[in-house]
């Protein structure tokens, strides 16, 4: 069995490091040693011990993750790197979200494109720089992969700043898609209920991070685009709602005494994150293409005025503002979860997450070959926009390597929208590397929800959300 | 001297073609015949008998006007063709302008970009792609040169209906900012009040029609930017106005006995056109380059909210919103006039325009060399925007040719907002070459004005804007 | 089982035909009609006997052959055409290889590159401009296949002709590489002999047909280059032959009482296309790329000095010069095993060939999905050639779909020799398209081997070579 | 007057700075001082004693020339530096020039591109890296104008190692050829002979330099190419010389008693740099385009069998291939020239030389405006040439700025021939930077004539030529 060394930046996670673990409890072909590492080392001991619990009873002797708090000896030898943080904390993540709704600017997610992309942006940026700077000092040949929003932006600054650096973005809103397609296909007889699995359905990908297209689809000889028209003309007015298991992660995992609790937890988590597709229909209807991200990441890239002028036109839409508050409280629960995995008290269950990280990192071993949506700069792929940036296309993943395929052009309605926010990300990138305060909100500023107020208000809000974050912007504090 | 034959299609027009004849009327290099075509046989006509007339007079043996009222015999042999027409009629540019109103969405001009650009585009793109066919039948080696708007995509469509077409727009915003520069200079000290010719002010021009940019600026051995820097501190609150001479062009020429009404008709005019170019300084302290329009043009390419939320907005910044009933009235007034100069009752006394169109026709033939900003497909002389796409720069015009200057990358917050109309404009000009009415919508849609509306409402605008235009989109009705 | 109807035009080949026809003896999961379409009726109609009478013992009721005598009637309801033609005769093939020869210039086979290459270029494009046309008309959304040489040019000419046409151009080549790289590593003891399956070998493949090169090569988790750099060091001096079967097509599937005489024939056969693999190891210490194709080809090119400067030097480098007579006398012996075939005294016995087609129609019809090195037009898979000339890369092949896989860049000194042709390439086609007989001279004097000969000789040899297949090139017969 | 300072690297020069100096004693406009600076710098004081005694009498209070053995001081506060060096010594470049003819090989330079050229190139690059270096840390805003050949790797490896750099390339070949189409225009009658200036022909030119095209071509309205069609059809076999007197410099303006052998050695000079215009005729008739450098450069570019298969073949195209060892005499007569000047038993008498460098001078200070060809990176102005590298077009000089014009495209037959240069020049930079001999060696295994050897003997030639070379090479010793 091959050996390796993964280093996990963000390491006190209890998302995707939970997600991590639990299919590495299935894993059976590769082994090795996990490096936690986390700018609250506390939280990465704590994964230790849980991993190593878990691991001890579901696969033994294949894995060891070890809390490591320096960055230094996490990094060197690893094979592969995964990076998971979030840019500041749920106080800033607020700021992000909720400021703007003082200006009657709404948004569900708040971290990727927008007034809350931008901004998280300002903050998260020096610190992927010195993520890139460590990993040229210590791991250059590592494979880097990213799951941290703003995904697009994370990414790019990691090839800025190290051109050499092997790294990708990772993201699986396209892995919804293809489940929904799969619900397509059997809704309309094509097979029978819950046996297509999502990997079989076949799609060209195209676009950026969380505005990711689909211009082909097909499972076996079946062309999807006539059924999901079909599905469309009789859903887009009314709304649908995928099976709810599918979206479950980790926090489904948990078993234990405290069920009733935990699933009113859950039914109110579906509520702030649900969907009922309604804004990926519209855009099919419009562009003739499927969206292939989450209702509340797509609106975030449309005009304001089409899904997010209020809170009452989103709920007509179907979709969900999801406050932040809700992410401070539903953390302090998984801090109690933590602590309860840790002492023994509560014990993990893996399920296998659907997700494909232990995939890549296979392939990336040279024990499979992989075909999957991934986030690279643009180096062919993706011929109708400019080099250099980052696009989210299909790639073949194999040993040591990982190489786009092209993924044709969009058409030029729909260019036109991409280029806004793919000029957008460009520039605030700039802004953080020269240090231009002022070009950052004159990007700020031309964003399509920030036009909806005036200059002297942009103004206003930009200078208050920048209030906590600037400084690591302006002074490259990055925290590690 | 060189003989030629010049074509003027619209050679009915009261405002270009009489800007033509005066300056012919100073012309010793060249001579020769130009045939006046127009879908109003008989403003051609009246215009053949204005120019012969003024001609006789103060340039004798030089020039014949013909009204020609077959376009294969106006085109057939030309060595220049002149285009200025005016696509529709002003009620259809009065719905371009006005309609939008109703919604929040004012207009100055309402002939290049945003609503009034985009559907006043939908009814020249099928006469423009007539007038492509005519010339490569007809005169396939003859220069055109248009000056008709929507600019940009006038002079794209000449070159996607006949791609060996020798083509170029032409555009006088980047000479009244040349004059600008020049009182700058001269308020600065640096030089004598009124001294400075225009065309001793050098600019490196980058951008497209009507938002065209200047990064760089002298004079002699000035470098300009710290003059206009100064002077952006000092007027940028308050306002500046251009003495008023400078923007006089055929209408300043006439002269009679109806002295008093005239110069309340001019006093009407400027005020309807005037601008205090606090747009054109605000989008200095913002970008650091010289916009080279009127404010007019400029704000419609801006994010509704900056420049154009209302009227008071408007008149805060100090620029006017062009009513098209003044061009209605306007008219008439001109034809009134053009009546007096055929039947004798009034006399033209030419003025030199310091257009260049005769100095373009010159250098083409060979008799001098000519540095001037153009519009023409993109070759290579804006790398950073798509190539064909038409973007004005400067060139250098001689005998036969037009050699674009690479004008250098625009900065990329800039580009974010060139990029959005660029995309516009290819979008539109698709729609209308794949005969795709929805396409046509979604482009509008997405239009930075018309997103500030509801989808709903943006269809019912739409709708309405089409109502008279639409029918010439839909079925190639060109009116040649 | 899905149906489907296969059109190949050039039906009447005794080579790829056969092969066709055997693989579709194993195959089960489609059926369907194969309309085979000849300038020799004849001889697809003798083919449409036996593949009937080889399917109906070794697969019965599945696939049906016809032979087409109307072009518009194969074509027309095609899911897949297949294009497996010779341009000209044996006799024009012998002027493309041995004129030369006269000026010291020798060519191992003649069809792709250099002078033969060129020439034959000229006389095969005015055929794949037809065939073009005829898909245009008959079967636009069908998918087309070629296999004829030169490679490069034909996919070119089919897409400069027909855009929107949907054609690849496939080639075996680098699955020849792919076994010797399987060689290499059983070699080493990474596996037993014979147990390593060439589509396990992963690579990936960018440049030009003929001149593929592969930057990347692993199978599971071992990188193949330190095998293969061994291996060059062990036999780059002495040369190394592959197993002879690997290289066994359709003529190997014989059986029948002339054994000894076929055996004879085999062995001659072999001698004529042998090949010990030194120029490939030559190439890979020189760039440190493995190149992708038999040292037949990749010698042609190179610089004429390095391995074809006299048969002499052929022979050191362990390669052969495949005569043309070679050629002539194996079809002689074709047509009687056709016929034998036809008329039941011989017995055809399906072999797997191996190769893809098959496979690649399975994909685009949706039953699998395939990745494998293709040509077609660059979209951005090569992002340091040129757009839209024809390259070979890895594709995914799925459901109506072929998406390449971008292949990263060349080194400099590479791309140096790749460009060469790729330019000379462009310039043919341009040359016969445009009908300029003086471009296509220019071109065929600045091939490598071609400069070595004074300009006077060069066009004297142009114009012998030229005289046969120059009327097809100036009056565009194209034989259809 | 405006005052200025210019610093020149290799000031002892006595050619382009004895140009200098004499074009100085005519300048009005401008004034200052000359930083002489030079590896040899007894040298550089000789040139200041000659520059300071010419100006003296001839404009005096104008030009102050200083001797400075610092790099730093003659650098820092400098508005633009002259670069125009001897990279290594004439010994070396006898080797460039000389050592290939053992293998057939003969260069009438070798300076730009072939063997001699490229192994010239790896002597240049890290003295001009220092070069880029200093003047990074010591005048990072002056311009630099590179005379030093070969001149498109010089001015790219400037761009390479400081990519603010403000650097262009300045070749006066152009100039001779528009002299010549200023003769044929006469020799036709146009104009009275003598009549026509050089800089009233208005050219386009595109390409490389010293493989430089002209595809337009006209004085006032007359179109030069039906002209230069006739000159040529009359010229081309027999061959046409220019008047002497045209390309005279500074070795003219001597006076004195020895004019006698001044005469004769002027007479020498001629044959061994004569020219019959027969390739650039021949290149014509081929092309259809105006080669616009001297026939011993443009046989440099093209296959080794059509112009210098051997120095019959030279003879035969009427040019002259030029021995390093007249090179070191005439070093050794200006040796004495000089010190005879600096001596005053000899007076420079200041002649004008027609060269632009004084005049771009002026224009980039603002004093006037003007349209040059010259070498810059490839921002768009070739847009069928790869971005970045060294492309020779015409350019707008204004205040502090270089604005290329947009070239247009080579015919692919001649971007055939160009590219293979282009890529030489970028492989060899590439391996100097990499210092990877290797690399060097296959960059030079793949030239043009050196393909005609053997790779054994292109390798003995290699080594041998770089025997004094490539220590600089491979060590980083630039001399500075």
């Amino acid at each position: 069995m091959k050996r390796i060394k993964l280093c996990y930046i963000g390491g006190g996670s209890r998302n995707w490091a939970w997600v991590l673990m639990q299919d590495l409890a299935f894993e059976q072909e590769i082994s090795g040693t996990i490096e936690l590492y986390d700018l609250k080392p506390e939280d990465a001991q704590t994964n230790a011990v849980i991993g190593n619990t878990l691991l001890a009873r579901h696969n033994p002797g294949h894995w060891t993750f070890h809390a490591n708090p320096s960055l230094e000896d996490a990094l060197t030898g690893s094979d592969v790197v995964f990076v998971s943080i979030l840019p500041g904390d749920f106080a800033e993540m607020a700021i992000d979200v909720h400021a703007p709704e003082a200006y009657g600017i709404y948004q569900p997610v708040g971290d990727t494109a927008g007034a809350g992309g931008l901004i998280r942006a300002l903050r998260t940026i020096p610190q992927f720089r010195a993520i890139a700077q460590a990993v040229k000092t210590y791991a250059p040949s590592a494979w880097v992969i990213n799951y941290t929003n703003p995904m697009t932006i994370c990414t790019r600054t990691l090839y800025k700043e190290f051109p050499q650096i092997k790294a990708a973005g990772c993201c699986h809103e396209v892995f919804n898609t293809q489940k929904l397609l799969a619900t397509v296909l059997e809704a309309a007889g094509c097979a029978p209920k819950g046996s297509i699995r999502r990997e079989e359905i076949h799609t060209r990908v195209l676009g950026i991070n969380h505005f990711t297209w689909i211009d082909r689809a097909s499972w076996n000889h079946i062309d999807i685009f006539p059924y999901y028209t079909q599905f469309v003309a009789r859903h887009a007015e009314t709304g649908f709602h995928q099976a709810e298991a599918a979206t479950t992660f980790a926090a489904g995992s948990a078993s234990g005494e405290n069920a009733d609790a935990e699933q009113a937890a859950e039914a109110m988590r579906r509520a702030l994150f649900s969907s009922a597709e309604r804004v990926k229909m519209d855009l099919f209807r419009r562009y003739g293409l499927i969206a292939a991200a989450g209702d509340r990441h797509l609106a975030e890239f449309c005009p304001h005025s089409w899904y997010l002028a209020s809170p009452e036109q989103v709920r007509r839409w179907g979709f969900a503002l999801t406050p932040v508050s809700w992410r401070i409280e539903n953390r302090d629960a998984l801090i109690a979860q933590a602590r309860a995995y840790r002492e023994g008290t509560k014990t993990m269950t893996p399920l296998s997450s659907g997700e494909e990280g232990i995939r890549m990192v296979k392939a990336l071993m040279g024990l499979e070959s992989l075909v999957s949506n991934v986030n690279l700069p643009n180096q062919g792929q993706m011929p109708d926009l400019p080099r250099d940036v980052v696009v989210e296309t299909n790639a073949v993943f194999s040993l040591d390597g990982i190489a786009p395929i092209v993924g044709g052009a969009l058409p030029t309605d729909l260019r036109h929208l991409v280029m806004h926010h793919v000029l957008a990300q460009e520039g605030i990138i700039e802004a953080v590397f020269e240090e231009d305060y002022e070009k950052a909100f004159r990007v700020f500023s031309q964003d399509l929800a920030i036009q909806t107020v005036s200059l002297t208000e942009a103004r206003a809000l930009f200078d208050r959300m920048c209030a906590k974050t600037v400084p690591a912007f302006r002074y490259g504090r990055s925290g590690l």
